[in-house]
């Protein structure tokens, strides 16, 4: 703002505030007058779930999911069908897998996906972690639902390959046209997938 | 969530969130997740922020601006002319024109606008202040600077009829053609006001 014209604690809040994704500076303004408006309903509780979430969220030592406890409640949830891991590369996909409630079974994030141009090698990923949780034992199958992008898959082939030696059934996602999609709106490479993967009716 | 995945006290953050204006629920889980990937830069300092925020914001009595001082910012400061109010709807619209930096004068925030159908009357609004404001001598223009709704206009006449004695010149924002604007698309209402308000070249 060019001239001050409100306090710098509120200020403050709307420079953070623009910096959460989803807002920009504009929306974080709007935003910051909602919260002012409703102090009492939003900006308060707002204010101490935040306080709680950073004393106490915790990254599971075991599947990298975010609780506020570790290991995480997926990993302590023994309703699970602990032998199969699903594979994903971030907190939002295990937790978009879990809305979709398909599989009651165990998770493990990688933090991302290999990427030799950003500098994203098999060390900055959580990838020794899942060899040795299938090294263990008790693991019959791994679920690999990385993203269907070129660093996606060649994250997938390398955990593959790290796992070779092992006793386990290794899978990945199916592909094929997304449920209620228009054919005419999908590239060709998911139209032949679709066509390759096609099943009797 | 269809099963628990995560802790409460993290369900609870995304739950109050996704009531942040510009964040819906898809958004306000991907915000706590970066928030809690970026824990020490950004959760920690806006957890402190609103906390601040929630404890030192208060409403100009005498503008009806959000400050942290009461009377506010701009109601103290000396450099700007005080004889002149901009009487706007919201903060939103003050912290918007005080953007544009065109003018270093007062104003005055009615916190809405008359709607006779959403139960909203001349009491709702924070116009007796204004009149009060003027009442006390030593102002000598009024800018009228709400939406240009019909609620807006409604109450710019409002405020105009209840100033009607007081020696106070009383103007509005002018109609035209936004500047960078394409006359394309632009609605009748605003090229016949942009037409009828031409000025010599």
């Amino acid at each position: 703002m060019a001239k001050r014209v409100t306090g710098p604690e509120i200020e403050k809040l709307i420079q953070l505030l623009a910096k959460v994704p989803g807002l920009g500076p504009r929306s974080a303004r709007r935003a910051a007058l909602h919260l002012i408006k409703k102090k009492d309903q939003l900006l308060g509780p707002l204010s101490h779930a935040m306080g709680e979430a950073y004393d106490k969220v915790k990254i599971c030592s075991r599947c990298g999911n975010v609780d506020t406890v570790d290991p995480c409640t997926v990993c302590t949830d023994d309703r699970r069908d602990q032998s199969v891991i699903i594979v994903v590369e971030d907190v939002s996909d295990l937790w978009a897998l879990e809305r979709a409630a398909a599989m009651n079974v165990a998770y493990h994030v990688l933090g991302g996906v290999l990427s030799p141009l950003d500098g994203v090698g098999p060390d900055d990923l959580n990838i020794r972690g899942l060899i040795q949780r299938v090294g263990e034992g008790g693991i019959r199958e791994i679920i690999i639902a990385v993203n269907a992008t070129v660093e996606g898959q060649t994250t997938a082939h390398y955990i593959t390959d790290q796992l070779a030696g092992l006793e386990v059934k290794i899978t990945r996602l199916a592909h094929g046209v997304p449920v209620g999609g228009e054919l005419d709106y999908l590239d060709e490479g998911t139209l032949t997938a679709a066509l390759r993967a096609r099943t009797a009716i």
